[in-house]
């Protein structure tokens, strides 16, 4: 055999429908020992066959992915793999594994690409830039609702600390908003909790007072789709509050409530201290999970969810989405599309998210995964190469329909700052941003990060208030991202062009190519010592600032009509 | 590395809830470069680390498969791999692939098993043995309904003849097929139609007149379960017949049909030759593809589903299910099992089932590939080695859940009959027999194979009148059916054990251990020329013969507890 094995399932992520006719496959082979790749595929039932060439979409670890988008008219797609190595051998891949002819290994089918189960993804996500706010902590618009004992704007924040935070603030910053160009807005919980996080809700229906009214709420969403921003609201439905109603007549009534089965107890009563019910994550007792299989807790929610996306939200991030039932998100994602067909659904999950992006559940989740692959870069832990193998391995691991709504994330309410993570090295953070604007996915700016703020580890201190003065931002920060979102907007390339490594010559050098008919962009990372340019045979400019070479420890973007020679070849 | 590759994803088939705390995972790793592999499981959120030592599945083609059952009571699963090689050496496997040490390489995530995405399949279905009836061929109970021109019972049957078969016919051969011992009855089609296969609908809430009527399918039905016996429809839901009303009605209105977009038409009108709209395979003017995206057509099937499911049947088998949405069939699950939480879900799928049995659609699906793989074995295309590989395959592209209902056939409606298969010779088809009577799964015998009836290639010829002339049939056979359905309800192991390959010591015999705590038993096929039995060092005899040996080609059973040595390591 010409490959000593090889690797395809005619499921996500190996084969994903991206429209009607079309089927993106992938194959893995061992590593380097295919020099090309085809797919010959024909409809289930017979017919012409057809050969759709693979192109290699990287290496990582043990394997190489190659891939390709196969079209047919019927959708019914039964197809088998042809490879081939260096020295012209090659061999068949099909349903009954590898063979050294055609006739010995069967078709692969993917019996057909159902209308039903195409993923459809809001238009306008497709490589929005989003802003995470953090309520508590953006800004203090209205000081009337403040609580008592609400610390001074900017103090080092507790676990317990509240800052006054709160709707109108965001809205009075919608102009701030706006001119850094991004395009949607996630706010972590705002509905009523005992917690300046309020990840553990007691009122479903009821904004925090301490944030605002839903007249608030109604003002903000309507200023931000002036500015053509979008609005994501936190949903918190893998747990209550234990001060939520439900809950507290469990508490109160034992057996006889009828909340009783919304949630797990182990015992006649239930008792807090310890808890004696199943909670998010170990014994947090002021977090009951709640039972999404019961008919009722399900009724709720997908209620709760109907009155908000209704109210005129444009999406929601769905807190713990990966500890929640299948078969509920599914129900969720219907009746929320049902309402709003524009609404965008993300979910938590730091792990491989396949499972949940097949279309029936989420369009996208937080990109954890990937944020850590820009970190082990930026910092210099990885070299480039071994950057490009964890980008090629999230790749793979995720369904291609997803990769222009990625949430990539170089940091969240969850994590360190960005800045912190470089021990306070604003260069390095605005490298980490620079990827961030310019890789696929749709990048979700932390607050803050834009203007340099640090915090962490983790919470409380990665949730400090917004600093306002100016003379405190890192303001050279901020116009870097904002002229690299305005390229976003500018160049479909960047928001929404394939993406293909480039081999720069240096080991700290990442490279890669965002590809698009109305033009191809190049973009570097230069986490070196020295200058770095693409390899050319004249003058060349770069796009994004004066100058013709990329400084040690910055992010450059070129036109590729503006190169002379290949890119694809490229020395320092 | 101890291992040049391995492979796992968090999903299924490689990770699959049996239970709210149980999850098994099966890893893949080059084939024979593992002597030893374990799974190292928490808490996603810490505590304790447990161990759980994983068994070897089998080996085919480049992999080795192996697999185990991790318990946590938490439900949220954080694991990764050990793997150990001949001589010792270790490595990880986890989610960033493989690495020398643990530290390297992070946790898989199964991030919680939900209740609510748990695969309930009805209890009466596991290891049930199915018989498949094609209506008009099994006994004609009452000819008063016999269509103008239908033929002799036992003529050569054309791809339109009839012959009168009927559900009076079936009800009177209750006694029969309760003697034989078969647990369910699965029915091709018997609603309205134009032909005999009846797999063009005309009428989904009418039986075929010819067939009966309402009050003859209940008494089909009455008399089934009194005899403890489960009766299964045919849904043809893929497509109708061209002689629907709603597609008559939008043949004969045009866009103004209310039915117009039940159907995908290319064109202001429909044109029936050649068909300008979409069809069951290649423009199959007679089966209109029925759009299930649809909310009318969807509303329709799950009325229709209802109104039968209520009516008493025990379950549904999906026609060309495959090309039908994932999600129309979640839905049609929910509206089914909500009628009838015990109905029982087939899907017609000839290839890799995983995308289907996650819990949320089908219990299980026709097994044409397990047909393939037994009749290569017996035909002795393939020796036993072979056979294992591909059963192991079968196995490992397959959930667990699902492992004893599978729908085991030796054929169908679909092919050739088994016996044909083998150009006649009945030894063969016994042995077939005694392979699909002892392998995990559902074994479901098309009508008159268990008497040794002919027919094929395909239809029409596989769907020859049902021989009851006793004097043609092979009594032995229908003996040897009914004396091994009898052993699988006598011995839990042959209904729902456990199954692991044993080395026969020769080429053409395949052995397998079925194991369960109230003992197992050994089963052999030996396709060989010559005797053989299971090594041991006194006396043993057969469970489901006289003597002690295995002639050739014939299947035995061997009750495990009778065998002094081990069956781990037999030889001839």
């Amino acid at each position: 055999m010409s490959v000593p094995w090889a690797e395809h399932y005619a499921r996500l992520p190996w084969a994903t429908p991206m429209g009607p006719y079309d089927l993106e496959v992938r194959l893995a082979v061992a590593r380097g020992s295919c020099a090309s790749a085809a797919a010959i595929f024909r409809d289930r039932y017979g017919g012409a066959e057809n050969v759709q060439s693979l192109s290699l979409l990287g290496d990582e670890g043990q394997r190489s992915h190659w891939r390709g988008v196969m079209h047919l008219s019927t959708r019914r797609f039964a197809y088998r793999f042809r490879v081939e190595d260096e020295a012209g051998n090659a061999c068949w891949f099909g349903a009954d594994g590898l063979a050294a002819t055609r006739g010995e290994t069967s078709w692969f089918q993917y019996p057909y690409v159902g209308d039903g189960d195409l993923h459809a993804i809001p238009a306008w996500a497709v490589g929005a830039v989003f802003y995470q706010i953090f309520p508590d902590r953006f800004c203090n618009g209205d000081p009337s609702t403040d609580l008592p004992g609400t610390l001074p704007w900017g103090a080092p924040p507790t676990g317990s600390s509240f800052f006054g935070g709160d709707l109108e603030g965001i809205r009075s910053q919608l102009p701030y908003l706006a001119d850094l160009g991004v395009q949607a807005l996630y706010l972590t919980p705002i509905f009523q909790a005992n917690t300046n996080h309020r990840y553990d809700t007691t009122d479903y229906y009821r904004i925090d007072p301490p944030l605002g009214t839903e007249e608030n709420l109604r003002q903000l969403i309507d200023g931000a789709h002036n500015l053509g921003l979008r609005v994501v609201l936190d949903g918190v439905f893998n747990h209550c509050g234990a001060g939520f109603a439900p809950f507290r007549d469990a508490v109160a009534q034992g057996r006889s409530s009828p909340y009783w089965e919304w949630f797990r107890v182990h015992g006649e009563r239930i008792s807090l201290d310890p808890p004696n019910y199943e909670t998010f994550a170990n014994r947090n007792a002021s977090m009951p999970k709640l039972l999404t299989h019961r008919v009722g807790v399900r009724r709720y929610i997908l209620d709760v969810a109907t009155y908000w996306t209704r109210f005129g939200i444009d999406g929601w991030r769905l807190d713990v989405a990966n500890e929640v039932d299948h078969v509920f998100w599914r129900t969720f994602r219907e009746t929320v599309r049902s309402v709003n067909p524009d609404a965008l659904i993300i979910g938590e999950v730091w792990h491989d998210p396949t499972a949940f992006l097949d279309g029936s559940e989420f369009d996208t989740v937080m990109a954890y995964r990937w944020r850590r692959a820009i970190l082990g870069f930026v910092s210099g832990r990885k070299n480039a190469s071994a950057f490009a193998e964890e980008i090629t391995r999230i790749r793979t691991v995720t369904p291609p329909t997803v990769e222009h709504v990625m949430m990539n994330i170089l940091g969240s309410h969850d994590t360190e700052r960005v800045r912190t993570h470089f021990g306070g090295d604003a260069e390095r953070a605005m490298c980490a941003a620079g990827l961030q604007l310019t890789l696929p996915g749709m990048p979700s700016i932390y607050y803050g990060d834009e203007i340099g703020m640090e915090g962490g580890p983790e919470h409380p201190d990665a949730r400090r208030c917004m600093e306002w003065d100016v003379t405190h931002q890192q303001v050279a920060m901020r116009e870097r991202y904002r002229a690299l979102i305005a390229l976003r907007k500018q160049y479909a390339a960047l928001s929404c062009g394939d993406m293909e490594s480039v081999a720069s010559g240096h080991p700290l050098v990442y490279a890669f190519r965002r590809t698009h008919p109305e033009g191809d962009i190049l973009v570097a990372a230069n986490l070196g010592e020295h200058p770095w340019r693409p390899r050319e045979d004249g003058p060349i400019r770069r796009l994004d600032e004066d100058g013709d070479v990329l400084p040690p420890r910055s992010v450059g973007l070129w036109k590729v009509d503006s190169l002379v020679g290949s890119t694809t070849d490229m020395q320092r």
